[in-house]
């Protein structure tokens, strides 16, 4: 029996529950942790855990399926062909270490390079987003309608202060100076959620990794929003870069600041 | 019989969580009241609904006490003498429309200006800060310790990316550019009580009024912090003005950088 889209999404939210529970279960036994090896030692371990936990479930469950993971437990991929997970155990790592909650874990598979299924869990929160392409996207099992389309003057758009003090300041200075205001969460994922929720109406960031939007792209997708580079090229499942997620009319509008 | 603060501080915390329950109410109803009148209106009827449920409540119970709040349904005052009541019904009014979420009811008492009670709740996330001066701070019932110092390159600091597109930006730029990271959450009252917890180690603001960082200053006094304008200066509990609220090495740090 082959296993279905709907299969392998409800597999892998079982997975996720499982893997927020040990988190929580690792954030209790802090305090012995860090006496040993200290906060950047204790994040690394949890994060090698729970990927290798995501690695040999889906190993054993789906042994044809590639895997793609911040923590590098598998191979480094060089193509998006056939099946391939592409997870990051904690989206949101110094949240996790700093405030032990605003992190999530993001799992998403994607087919011929095409996202067939995007899962976001605020762990601490529970709020577990989901979507499977052309289904709807979910928040705790309740369909969320497409996103309002907003102009950037009536928009919150999620920016952190950090990009303003770089070498781009110049271009995103403008973007902050007409929206309504501007958040800062800590978590890309959580932030894309954010987006697919409409708490965020824009989400944007200079450099970020495939695992930290592939779920989110898909969840995005089917609430009606882009999420494409800053210059509005498709995202890369391979490479590093820069992420602008939105309604499509205020994609454009941001994108105008921008050139 | 005379009230004691601490019969004050509880009598206070009942109003707080009746009036959370009717704000939640006002957000159920909400697609309803902005048919009539639209978002800002709902938000400034909502707003001056729980100010005037406090003003009314005080007024009955403590009626020698001032009062003083954001939307104006006393008095302004002009002197801090006596007993007075801070209070801003909503903090984080742009979260409340935008988000549904992320704001608080932050309500604070001074006797002859200081500082005696301090109470913040974020009323959908069920975070209820308070605290009695001399007798420590609690979230949600539980002592809070006094807060880690530590030095800006491991902080992750409070800051809204539009402070960093204005006039002050050149100071502001080296203090996030050395920190670990910046967050922006959009509540100053809910981004005070975060730094009482260690979520954030500092959090700074150009333009915050006496209700938006009344309750904050009493409940951080509490865990060893510093609250003051940015210049190091003490918070006036009758004008506007900066803040910057942190542990007390990291406060001297931060000004370092801005002077």
């Amino acid at each position: 029996m082959t296993a279905t889209w709907g299969n392998i999404e409800r597999q892998a939210r079982l997975w996720m529950v499982e893997a927020g529970d040990r988190i929580k279960t690792a954030l209790t036994e802090e305090v012995v942790i860090s006496e040993k090896s200290g906060p950047d030692d204790l994040v690394t371990e949890v994060d090698q855990d729970i990927e290798a936990f995501f690695y040999e479930k889906i190993s054993e469950a789906y042994p044809t399926h590639h895997f793609f993971g911040e923590e590098g437990v598998a191979q480094v991929l060089s193509s998006l062909e056939g099946t391939v997970w592409i997870v990051d155990p904690i989206d949101g790592t110094t949240n996790f270490i700093h405030q032990k909650r605003g992190f999530a874990i993001s799992v998403a598979v994607y087919q011929g390079g095409e996202g067939m299924i995007g899962l976001i869990y605020d762990v601490m929160n529970e709020e577990f987003f989901h979507a499977l392409k052309g289904e709807g996207a979910y928040l705790n099992d309740r369909l969320l309608p497409k996103v309002e389309q907003t102009s950037l003057s009536k928009a919150v758009v999620g920016i952190n202060a950090g990009w303003l003090v770089g070498e781009h300041a110049a271009a995103l200075t403008e973007v902050v100076r007409t929206s309504r205001g501007s958040r800062s969460y800590g978590s890309a994922a959580l932030e894309m959620a954010y987006v697919a929720t409409n708490r965020l109406n824009a989400y944007m960031s200079l450099n970020l990794s495939p695992w930290d939007y592939a779920a989110g792209a898909v969840i995005l997708a089917e609430v009606g929003c882009k999420a494409t580079r800053l210059d509005g090229t498709p995202l890369s499942m391979l490479e590093k870069g820069s992420l602008l997620a939105s309604s499509s009319n205020l994609h454009e509008e941001i994108r105008r600041h921008l050139t």
